[in-house]
């Protein structure tokens, strides 16, 4: 492995080589492990205008502003938690009977039908993007994944070297999946399709006739569904959500969920996996899950303590007002946003996300989004991820929940930006990479 | 990839192959992922005696029998960290800077000298072993880990064909490392070193010389190591810990940690991996670690927020009374158990575990130590796990957290057993496989 050693016999009479000098490298899967949207901030290297406040419109923890809190009846019931000492022990490792069933009984009351044996407790919704594909796939298989989308199934195929082929989602449609263009893509080793509704990054909410077209696609092909629905209750008035998995009694569906946006705690990391098994054919899924779960054991047991009373106290008005309070800020971005010339915001229908299209032939100063957001971040202090972190070249995505007065503010600056580049014939190449 | 399907073209243009019915096989890492104490105890399909409580020597939770508890200041700590929303929100994918600056300090003070830049904050001492392992071994590469000892890093090598090989602890040594095995074992693919210490199942603690030839057996071969010191603080009186990292100035070393054990909190899933770096050896191995943090994005983020406070606040009597509980335990077992002829008990000096021989020879109604135990579960209701969970066939782990008049009962009922069972001829077959 190493050619800068000298061989010797060790002390059992076997050869082996000492290696000379001190030299550690990481393995390949940690060499494939990338988070594209940390690598491509750390290529953008930004500089913001130290005269004006920075307003990131990247961070998508809805705590951070202030705006968004958990109510009382949340807080509450974790404060109840942290103190029972029955909390500080291990779960079972697929989480406790109590946590898991409060979350069947919290689903059927949406209209599945599941029990807590289906319930699966993890560490995040990311854990269980992570668990669900290295479940179904193996290295060289692959599983298709929305462009855009977000980009914990990529990172997790290229760490396990799964393919990921992304199917198209449409802006001019409001980002409904391009059916064709997904079936385009499936061959005999596509082990899962995922769908991620509502959208993160796109804020879009799929109608029941348009989830069903992608149910009848995995129905012919018989290929199980993962639907991501971290956002499930993020919706706004006029729009309605419908789990994917309520849709077919015979495509196997594994349905990711988490406490964290929804209840505003992102940092408690306790997501989902419902498996939603039809006759069984999720048989072996559901115990390797459960496999998966014995490596780290359980979930935080204190938030699985809280769990049942989340689900049971809080009350109807919290989810509105996040909602309503959500639905306003996008609107008054929205309509900001549309007024600006070469700038084309897309309206979201749920999640907390926007995306706004950059018509780059308006501003030939810049050779890419890139280029664009990082003199945006230079000159106004503004900054939304590029849509490169969700393989979607120039587009923004932008957080809606920042507080009203801050986004008028990112917009306006948005706007002042634009007019100072629009149609800009470039001069020189500070703005390209 | 299936044989039962119909080619068929799609509207792409593209052939695939329709599967005829559903079939959802699950990948070969779940299938490799094993948990071999899971494994083996349902294999065991015990039976306890109906008419005798059952006393579960197996289980490695200290919070389970209600005699340790974690101290006011622990439990407040939480409290008040639950009723802080700032919390609720992701912290950096390593841990907070607060948290990790207060581990950093905390082991600074036990002659460390690292800063909060070593520190990564991971989801419990089972997820520091799994992402230290998969770090530094490639597929087809091998460690060395300690037999007996933990299993975690047996399942995590299997589930990532890593090659696992075990270098004999010595029970006749107080279980000490076989130092010349553990050389014999080491070529050019071994990528770590893995030292348990405080040992589970042996509950041994190293001295420092025994340490010192670990460490320059790593030296010589320039491999660096992987030490596992979750117990650190529970060593009992009359016996010191030596941490590995704090030996050598060229061994890089990753030591793995958690507060789940030391504050009786093992549901908590809070550990961390420190890393000792020499000269910058280590310095891809902290990015990769890094970039694994990034999938799931950070550990959770309430507990992170008790953490100053339980490391500052606890006072040392809480550690030391806790120590003592178990000492006292430790040397009630041992006692009676070293009474029962064809038992051997090996006294520990830390840890939460005994590990108790079977001297076979003299139960011959028993081909095996499974079938021993097996007996024992149903004859008198104690249960402890079986040597085979960690590769060591013919001992009993018993956990020594039980409270002291169970430990009584336990032990006065495997001294029943055994005189029943003690050179009996076997005259038919059922305590057999």
């Amino acid at each position: 492995m190493t050619t800068n050693g000298v061989t010797v016999h060790n002390g059992s009479g076997g050869k082996k080589c000492l290696r000379r000098e001190w030299r550690v490298e990481v393995s390949r899967r940690v060499k494939s492990t990338h988070n594209p949207l940390r690598a491509i901030i750390e290529f953008m290297n930004l500089k913001p205008n130290p005269e004006k406040s920075f307003i990131p419109l990247s961070v998508g923890d809805p705590t951070v502003f202030g705006n968004f809190k958990a109510c009382p009846e949340i807080q509450n019931a974790l404060c109840d938690a942290a103190a029972d000492p029955k909390n500080n022990g291990y779960s079972q490792i697929i989480g406790s009977e109590a946590a898991r069933d409060a979350i069947a009984q919290h689903m059927n009351r949406e209209g599945h039908s599941i029990t807590s044996e289906d319930v699966i407790i993890v560490n995040g919704c990311s854990g269980a993007a992570e668990m669900s594909v290295i479940t179904l796939a193996n290295p060289g298989q692959n599983i298709l994944i929305p462009r855009p989308g977000y980009s914990v199934f990529q990172t997790v195929c290229q760490a396990n070297e799964i393919e990921f082929r992304q199917y198209d989602l449409l802006p001019d449609q409001k980002w409904i999946a391009d059916i064709d263009h997904m079936e385009s893509l499936i061959d005999d080793d596509t082990m899962a399709i995922v769908v991620i509704n509502p959208s993160n990054p796109c804020g879009s909410v799929f109608s029941c006739t348009h989830l069903e077209a992608v149910v009848a696609l995995a129905e012919k092909y018989r290929i199980p569904i993962i639907a991501d629905e971290i956002y499930e209750h993020i919706v706004f008035s006029g729009k309605k959500f419908t789990p994917l998995a309520s849709l077919s009694k015979t495509v196997p569906v594994l349905q990711l969920g988490a406490l964290s946006k929804r209840y505003l705690a992102p940092g408690w990391r306790l997501g989902w996996i419902i498996v939603h098994d039809r006759d069984g054919i999720l048989k072996d899924v559901r115990m390797g899950l459960q496999k998966l779960c014995g490596v780290v054991l359980c979930a935080n047991t204190v938030i699985q303590g809280a769990l049942p009373a989340i689900l049971e106290n809080t009350p109807q008005s919290f989810y509105d007002d996040v909602n309503r309070q959500l639905q306003e800020v996008a609107t008054v971005a929205f309509e900001m946003l549309s007024k600006i010339e070469g700038l084309k915001p897309v309206m979201p229908e749920g999640a907390m996300y926007m995306m706004v299209g950059i018509e780059l032939d308006e501003y030939p100063e810049f050779d890419d989004g890139l280029a664009f957001i990082s003199a945006l971040v230079q000159e106004e202090s503004v900054f939304g991820l590029p849509g490169e972190c969700f393989n979607c070249p120039n587009f923004i995505r932008i957080v809606i929940t920042v507080p009203e007065e801050k986004m008028r503010e990112a917009c306006r600056r948005i706007g002042v930006f634009c007019e100072n580049h629009r149609n800009k014939i470039p001069t020189n190449h500070q703005y390209l990479h």
